[in-house]
């Protein structure tokens, strides 16, 4: 979805390009426009933004070439290099195009969003939360992020649970709007960091991610995931700690932590042995090994796996049907069931929060990090 | 095996019928047997019974239908109304035959029962209790009842496991006579109790479970479930702690506690999530899911299926493999793996019976109970 | 191999019977020869030699044929009754070049092991220690007992274990040389002790079983079995303290406690029921099921099986790539598992050397051992 994104503009600037010519007018306004997108639109988009902007207004890119480790400035530098010599004129209408296509976008995305849907919560927005049915269904919405967990959609989800546990719904519902479920930890909450900042960063990272799988420890009531597409990282975690999860076969689980100079948290480093046995478990928590969802069923990971034609329609039946049943049963049965490991829990997670905090400050984290927004920058 | 024992009498009536008659000195010798039988004919029967006296000494129904809700005198009269315009003649032969081949069908179990088996323990009524070859077997023996348990039948099977955890076998093995395995806990219990009585059937229900289910907890050799057929709910959890279950591929596995408005017991809601992990435990538990055999295997709750028609040979060839091993090493190892869990299992159980009862007591209880029979009752 | 290491000399010693003729002297340096050899050569070679020995100076077998409950006299009397009527001159010339052989073999081992391998550690007999690619590799090294684990080889694997765990690797490897993985407690053990030091023995036996179990729940980074065939007893039960196990295809997993009147022990009363449920854990722990490599798999033992064809290569491929992995991430990750089990695991471990140690002195482990043994005289 995101590379159609980026491909169909080309596709029209190119049919466009010939016959139409921008002022310098339209692109100060579209450079004012700019400012006012709500949404981030990327590394990619911005990445381009930046070098049509250069080209359009210093022409051909003429900066030497930035060293190997210095990766910010090298991948500018590349996204500038790359439109070798487009004329100043052709930069500045693609840029303006660009920019009016990403308002558009906008646009329509808060019109879809603001037509009057059944039961639409207010006050979020990284998250849709709705409630139909006895069911409130808590949605990841940063499709074009594929739904990456930033510091703004912790605190959201953690006040969607708190609404949901206490409102009238029989049972609650976690899913990702668009392609992915989630891909977890936004590790641009890492990059904004300043040197000075790291502690601190280290230290608040830590409370916010105790007191979000916290809430999922607590939570009263059924929680069902309903896993639509990819998942990594906490969002793999947490589903142990759901009751009931459903993936469609488009659905993968994968949890990079080692690779990334991490450690598992979400309770996994209990939960995971406990449902697949340590021979299992730590191939997925130390060796990031990438399990597909059936394998993810087989280890006891994913209650059962649909076809992804047929997965919301058979799924949504079966929660329906669930919905139904006697409300104060189903909640004092999970009650009942999460009591006997709640204090265990609880306990788990304030380790696995203590030992993520002291990873986020060794040597092996920051060059994971580094290694991997290079990776990410040879656009 | 119900329905044929419905079946075949019905239509031997239908053939005899025009060629005798039963005197009024015949009709009243049937009522005066029916009180002297020793088994409950079970529900179905005794509404046939009461429809065919009604008819015979009343004529064909003539009180007005009763209201929706008033759900037994409902199946009374719809049981009565079904016989249309039998005539009272026809009607009081029927009711004599039907008592008769039911006292014929007591006293041929009575003969057969009273054939000497070897090793067979005395004193039981609902159970069948007998050691041979180092194995002590105690067999639910309500089969009409689908082997669902009452409050006797509880006393009994605790009576039993203490008296098997003493004697001088080597392992003890649990099983049901006819087609089902058990059908659980006997919802007629519920339906004797007054509105007054409601908090001491609760209460005194919970202390017969907690007993009942320590006594799983603290069986001091190795236990295994031969599960010849369908499960249900409490003979389905305390299957987890049993130490092998194997399972004939007519068996299938039912907890339908949120259903009847109920919550999880047997240790399940911590065993079931430590053996399957908590996605596969409660669609079980929390959402009726019914397991087939393989299913049930999968998940580890059984040890092993056997097709049905070799099912009792290839288990009890392997059970008595098993007698022969060295005695006191199997019950010190089952001692040792249970001891890790023991206390653990205890509090689970109490917390377990206490939760309950509150539901006993609970609205959506009373409601699912009155709807159950009222489904049921629809002949 | 070990069936080949019989089968050549023996041909040898056909063809060159009738061409040469072995002197007294020769005779008796062999026997010098012999008691320098460092490596036991195996009961059946001893056998073998007795025979020799006994036809070479006393001619045919003279002496009256054992008791059948004699076991030992029985064998010995077997192997000089089956040389029949073997000249003195050629038993002489057959003991002689039998040393000759085992002596040769000897030797060439100690020229391969001596040979400059990388990384190979000094100081250990029983087991090949190599550190190399950032793995130490334990290798268990008596494959002509089948790897059964002595009093000198605990001892040497629990250094290995506190080395491996200092060193500057990033995981450490345990597996086997030659076809089994290990054949489990050396039985031999056992029948060394005088009735007068049983006692001693249990004590010492529990104390150093107990150090042994320990140094795996304690490793502190990752500890990977490579399952190269078939494994018995304590070497499947600590399987379970492993983080990762790779079994070849033809790896079977047997734990026959009960038959020989043990009782469980390396933390299997404890992991076996939570990795695979207590109804599966019983048939291999309580009631000696022998499982398959995928059979083990399946129930969440082992991590993954390969073809033996291929075992070696894909698994050292998989465990290179592991190596290069963030070191620190994942001893920490290792640990953050361990540590939510490590005082559990103490303590289950201290119960089981107990209860074990009790075993060791009932008669139905001494009646176990005696059938063992006789079984396997039976040449």
């Amino acid at each position: 979805r995101r590379a159609e994104a980026v491909c169909i503009p080309a596709i029209h600037l190119h049919m466009t390009a010939a016959t139409m010519q921008v002022s310098q007018k339209d692109f100060e306004k579209a450079q004012e426009q700019l400012k006012l997108l709500k949404k981030d639109p990327g590394n990619e988009t911005k990445l381009k933004l930046y070098a049509l902007f250069k080209q359009a207004t210093e022409g051909p890119c003429n900066s030497p070439k930035p060293g190997m480790l210095d990766f910010v400035k090298k991948a500018k530098w590349d996204a500038w290099n790359s439109l070798g010599n487009l004329s100043q004129d052709n930069a500045r209408q693609k840029y303006t195009e660009l920019v009016s296509s990403l308002v558009s976008a906008e646009s329509a995305d808060q019109k879809k969003n603001a037509s009057p849907e059944e039961g639409r919560h207010d006050g979020y927005e990284t998250i849709l939360v709705t409630t139909k049915n006895n069911i409130t269904k808590i949605m990841f919405n940063r499709p074009d992020k594929k739904n990456a967990i930033n510091d703004k959609m912790y605190r959201e989800i953690i006040k969607a649970l708190e609404e949901a546990g206490k409102d009238d719904s029989t049972i609650a519902v976690i899913t990702g709007n668009g392609d992915y479920y989630s891909s977890g930890n936004d590790l641009n909450n890492f990059t904004k960091v300043q040197p000075s900042e790291i502690e601190k960063m280290a230290r608040d990272g830590a409370v916010l991610l105790k007191e979000f799988v916290g809430h999922f420890i607590d939570f009263p009531k059924p929680l069902i995931a309903v896993v639509n597409g990819p998942a990594i990282g906490i969002c793999v975690t947490v589903l142990g700690l759901c009751d009931v999860v459903y993936a469609s076969d488009r659905a993968t689980f994968h949890c990079p932590f080692s690779q990334l100079g991490q450690s598992p948290e979400g309770c996994s480093s209990y939960l995971f042995p406990k449902i697949m046995g340590l021979a299992k478990a730590n191939e997925i928590l130390l060796f990031n090994k990438k399990l597909t969802a059936a394998e993810a069923c087989d280890q006891g990971l994913v209650t059962e796996v649909f076809p992804d034609r047929t997965f919301q329609k058979e799924v949504w039946a079966r929660l329906e049907a669930y919905a139904s049943l006697p409300k104060n049963s189903l909640a004092v049965s999970k009650q009942l069931l999460r009591s006997m490991e709640k204090e265990k829990l609880h306990a788990v997670n304030s380790k696995e929060c203590e030992v993520l905090k002291e990873r986020w400050l060794s040597d092996e984290f920051v060059n994971a990090i580094v290694s991997f927004f290079q990776k990410k920058s040879k656009l």
